[in-house]
């Protein structure tokens, strides 16, 4: 089945529909990082969005797309991380009842957030199979609408307004650079590049540990890891069939990082620009980092992706 | 001797003068932390200033305040911290040399810094009267203007364009807030409340284990402390002669806090707002937070000195 590519007036009109109930976001510089760069570089900090991290926008967004009917009967997701707490607090300030599965063995702060935000939580066991069960559970039940994180058109628009904003602060950029994980970041700021930028290329940071993504580009299919042995805990999910197209499409490369490179780009933008990212978001600029002869001189979008991290247990020695 | 307190024309003027070479620092809200507070909170962040703190700001003042003799001959200062840092980049900025005298046990991530803005870097052992014979040392031999962290006129009218850049962004703040540890920032802080704000109040925040700021308020002479024992290392020492008058006259009160609320202040900034600062900047947020029925429903301006932390030695658990 072709997949419908999301038109620049659907991004527009995701735009508008979501921005009474989002941050635009602060974009960030550092002189010191531009020096050690050899580019001029833009953060867009998604970590100071609302409950921390741009998962708040596609999960507005999805929600908002919902008919009245629909909306009545609620919404039901399965996440241990950020999505939930998105559909929680979106979900709550769009008056809409919210169901999120969570592994039994989620950090209890994580589970709190959700609840406080006045969600109904269910514990499962920590599989894929429980997970999806559960939550196939409550929509045959309730009727809820269930909702991806990362595949789902709704989402991927919802997501490419954060590099959408960057741009209309920095119509000029040459490049736009976005962690890879789920792909629906990735995807969304591909689109916002190719419709709203200047001939500006999309690149996506990946962890060398779960390189799925950059391996899938290179086979033509959707390939799956072995392992989620990485620091960056948002990445660890392979690609789905809404947004790997619109990555084969308009993702210029993918370049992957190890930890060592990772845990040291979070360092610098802990030390040097002092706000506070997540593992995760750390992988775009070490991806800059790493191939910076390619980018020299040029002007570079970075999306930070989020800062929801676990202050007693931090990576740095 | 009678001091004379600087007039809201000298304010502007250092404003003016230091205003190419520093950065006008955002101000940022939280809706989490209004409502813990009750009352609505305008943050100043220094700890995005250059190197990390408003010290910056002073040293850059002090420096422009002297004659071109003296500025050929250099200046000369003593510190393990951040005024150290600051007078090596605002006499490279500015063309002037630099000695900075620092314990040989500071860490060599701060003698690094230094030296790497240019500083002649003298070490000597860690007592205030061996850091003092350092740098009269080096003042006898160069002839160096020796600058003083917090107890001069010219830094503490540079620490004032903080509040005053916060005043101009939020005009109508009902009470200023600013850590107090040697004097200086609280003592421009409150300057430019006076000068600048309506009917703006400025107070202290203070670790009760170094009060002795609050206590010289109530014995109206300079109290010294015994100890040092506070996690907020930028506030262990004492009130001088030149900012003492000035915060006699012009603070409203100080608010001392226990160690477990500086922590627990400074934890909910890393994770609610996702900003990174230092210990001592969490004390005045520690204040307002311990004295809220004080401050309710009041426009507060909490001014964050600074963000430079080790992030290998943070007191999260």
């Amino acid at each position: 089945m072709a997949i419908a590519i999301p038109t620049s007036e659907e991004l527009l009109q995701a735009h508008n529909a979501i921005a009474p109930y989002i941050h635009n976001t602060a974009v960030v510089t550092s002189k010191t990082l531009n020096q050690m760069s050899g580019a001029s570089l833009f953060f867009k900090c998604e970590n100071f969005q609302r409950m921390g991290a741009f998962k708040m926008r596609g999960a507005t967004s999805a929600i908002l797309a919902l008919s009245a009917n629909e909306r009545e009967r609620g919404v039901v997701t399965h996440s241990s991380g950020n999505f939930g707490q998105a559909v929680a607090l979106a979900a709550k300030e769009l008056g809409v009842p919210a169901y999120v599965v969570m592994p039994e063995n989620a950090p209890e702060v994580k589970k709190a957030a959700v609840k406080g935000y006045g969600a109904t939580v269910t514990e499962c066991e920590s599989t894929i199979h429980a997970r999806e069960a559960a939550a196939a559970a409550i929509q045959e039940e309730t009727g809820a609408s269930p909702l991806h994180p990362s595949n789902c058109t709704n989402v991927i628009v919802g997501n490419a307004t954060a590099a959408m904003e960057l741009l209309s602060e920095q119509p000029n950029l040459d490049v736009l650079c976005a962690p890879v994980g789920g792909g629906g970041l990735l995807a969304g700021t591909a689109l916002a590049g190719r419709f709203f930028g200047k001939n500006c290329k999309t690149f996506g940071g990946e962890p060398q540990q779960v390189d799925d993504a950059y391996r899938s580009l290179q086979s033509g299919i959707i390939e799956t890891n072995t392992s989620t042995n990485t620091i960056a805990d948002g990445l660890r999910t392979h690609l789905g069939d809404q947004n790997f197209p619109i990555i084969q499409q308009h993702v210029e490369d993918i370049i992957c990082v190890s930890e060592a490179q990772i845990i040291s780009a979070m360092k610098l933008i802990w030390e040097r620009m002092k706000i506070i990212v997540e593992p995760s978001s750390a992988v775009a600029l070490a991806a800059i980092l790493k191939e910076k002869e390619r980018f020299k001189n040029k002007q570079v979008g970075i999306i930070i992706s989020g800062g929801n991290v676990t202050l007693s247990a931090l990576p740095f020695s």
